[in-house]
């Protein structure tokens, strides 16, 4: 590694989320801008009115080489909603379930009711909303497609793992994303009962960001900490680290994979934890987010600094630290949600939804999940208790059915 | 009942929404605004950024009269928790446990962390958090004061109920409303660790409304409809509705009560039933939520309307003539939150957290509760799965402590 740290200049090198962020501005206020979309605060301002108005009324784009939901700036709520076909499906049933929910998705996107809606109003409020599909292995070989090595479990990572069989994998995943909660509630439904006759749920997790983030107003985890600082250029420089390339079957290129881990968060041990250890255990400051070495949350974090007695100030167990990319390849796109079911008790319903999007997570996400699992002081205060791998289907260009290149 | 139907000028004439959203503009947007203050739109439009930074910083006032959590135009977010004292709890336990709350919420509600927060930060976007305490019957018993007759299980109503313990009374209530739901979330958490040692969580319902809502953007239900559109003029004429007068106990003169009805939706029968069907059930078209009589959302219903056939054109089971009041008393303030815990198959996990707040639930809400029991269309497609009531204490006044007048 490179001694200029996380912000240098090495092939790692990090871009900042305001990269990402950028279209947010607009989008939480309410104008729908892509990813690399001016910011809002360069266009002539528009009045309460309108903003609140194109809030509601803000719709994605749906056709295009990549699916939505990726490259976004994450809403405020999620579902992440996975599926088991059922037993007797076939290619044909898989074929068919991709035709309806390529239909469905585009019109919901576009703020109309499904086919079959009988609520179109529920669906007149697009708040942004994306819905982007993943296969699971059953899918593809059912479709006859040639299965990416990586389209399989995760391996196991048992000095941390407790995961339960119950946010283990599917046949497939639908992850909804939207600036309101109806909007989700009622796309989530409708996805599922289109169709009810070729797969039932299997999981579903819900999930929530700021109403507020956008640049400047970073997201915070239930822990407190802000998170998602540290990213890859995607939209530019390192935007083979997200897609599916020439080196990956056909049928998903410009696609990519997701891994959702659900991690929960032993919050009574974090509450007995005080600042300072808190900080240490991430290598950031918990006010500003800024590095414990110094500077804003844009600053670039000195993993080579040392204290008075020599030893680095950025713990050789912080998570900043060993998260950090020790090859060009170990990077990813992390688009995580907060989930808080958080019912009777301590428990662990409360935690991190944690969602990466990467070309091929046996290469990207695998070792630094492997790292983390080693050494990390998150480790005493998070608990993976989900594990689940999709391969993000490319986007459908005009005309196009969702997944239709796995039938060539 | 008058021939001028709901929207008449009879003693149970309704006052629209609009009075009650009067804040909203504000709130929505941003600006901290208590009800019947100014519109958004006769304000100057403040620039994006500052609506923006507003809306996060927006506190509401602790200290008053009444509790916060009632007048204000509801939030996005909710989370209802109910209590259970522990069993040794004394009346001194009682009067700590307030004691505490009171800071903690003041605390929070101004966007600081509580006593012994370690993270201020998740506190620090007030995001329009109110607390609303309430207060079950054991409570009032323990601080030695008189219990309303009221603050008992509502009457079994056996032609729908199907109740659930687990969602039923509990010792105490916190209504925690906000726009942000990490703002919920971390609030939810702080008020239940302040008073671990005295009181556990017995039930959580989380809600949530459309972060768009305001005038003229009405809210809607998981079922699509339009809600919340009559209701009494609570900060006007109808205001002893509300709240606890002279010939209530004197502990809670200015306090109120809060009927929570968890009451669960079967989609899956819902989308079997047509649109006439669906507006037949509610007496309103889905579309804009207008009666079914004709005009718009505001427009008075014309309950005695008949068609060719002679039948009323507003069901006699239509959900809003039912629920409509006869006699001036049968009315409250409805501040519902939709929910949807969908998970596995179908379920009863989507529905309605239905909350109405009056100054007397036997008087005010059961002969409702008891004619819709008798006979609604609705009643096809909800079930009530959760009950319970709760005294709403009065505001604290400067210095005081939230149910100080309990232990007078
Ligand atoms: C509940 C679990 C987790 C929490 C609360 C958490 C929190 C954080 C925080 C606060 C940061 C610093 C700010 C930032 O750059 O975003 C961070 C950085 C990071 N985390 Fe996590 N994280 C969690 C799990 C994971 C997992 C499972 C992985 C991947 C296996 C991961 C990968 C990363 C990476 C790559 C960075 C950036 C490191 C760098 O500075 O280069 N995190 N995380
Ligand atoms: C899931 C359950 C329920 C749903 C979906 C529902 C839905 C609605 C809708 C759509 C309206 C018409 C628009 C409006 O004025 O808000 C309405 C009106 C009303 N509802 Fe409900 N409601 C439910 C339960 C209840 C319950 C339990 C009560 C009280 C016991 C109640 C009392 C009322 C009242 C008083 C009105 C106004 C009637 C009028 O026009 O004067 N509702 N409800």
């Amino acid at each position: 590694m490179s001694g200029s740290g996380a912000g240098g200049d090495g092939a790692a090198a990090p871009r900042r989320r305001t990269v990402l962020l950028s279209g947010l501005a607009g989008a939480g206020a309410g104008v729908a801008a892509g990813v690399g979309g001016a910011l809002a605060a360069e266009r002539p301002a528009p009045s309460p009115d309108t903003r609140l108005a194109a809030g509601r009324a803000s719709a994605r784009a749906f056709r295009g080489t990549h699916q939505a939901g990726i490259l976004e700036a994450p809403p405020a709520q999620a579902a992440f909603v996975a599926f088991d076909l059922h037993e007797q499906a076939d290619g044909d049933a898989v074929r068919r379930l991709l035709t309806v929910w390529t239909d469905d998705i585009e019109r919901l996107m576009a703020g109309r009711g499904t086919l079959t809606d009988l609520e179109p109003e529920l669906a007149a409020v697009p708040a942004s909303l994306t819905v982007t599909v993943g296969v699971g292995p059953r899918v593809v070989e059912l479709a006859g497609a040639e299965r990416p090595d990586w389209l399989a479990p995760l391996p196991a990572f048992p000095e941390i793992d407790a995961l339960e069989d119950a946010w283990g994998e599917g046949d497939l995943l639908l992850q909804i994303c939207a600036e309101s909660p109806t909007t989700v509630a009622h796309a989530q439904r409708r996805l599922t009962t289109s169709v009810a006759d070729l797969a039932s749920v299997r999981w579903v997790q819900r999930g929530f960001r700021e109403p507020f983030e956008g640049p400047g107003i970073p997201m915070r985890n239930l822990l407190g900490q802000v998170d998602g600082t540290v990213q890859p250029d995607v939209t530019g420089l390192d935007a083979d680290l997200l897609w599916v390339g020439a080196d990956g079957p056909a049928w998903l290129r410009g696609g990519s994979s997701v891994v959702v881990r659900r991690i929960g968060m032993r919050l009574d041990a974090w509450d007995r934890a005080d600042r300072a250890a808190r900080e240490n255990a991430i290598g950031r400051r918990l006010d500003t987010g800024a590095p414990v070495t110094g500077g804003t949350l844009d600053s670039a974090a000195d993993l080579e600094a040392t204290d008075e007695l020599g030893f680095h100030v950025i713990d050789d167990a912080a998570h900043m630290r060993r998260a950090h990319a020790t090859a060009p390849h170990e990077r990813f796109l992390r688009r995580p949600y907060s989930y808080d079911d958080g019912v009777e008790g301590g428990g662990m319903r409360t935690g991190l939804v944690f969602v990466a999007f990467q070309a091929d997570p046996a290469r990207q996400f695998v070792p630094v999940q492997r790292r983390l699992a080693q050494a990390d002081l998150l480790n005493l205060w998070t608990v993976p208790v989900g594990s689940a791998v999709f391969a993000v289907l490319p986007g459908a260009g005009s005309g196009e059915v969702l997944g239709q290149a796995m039938f060539a």
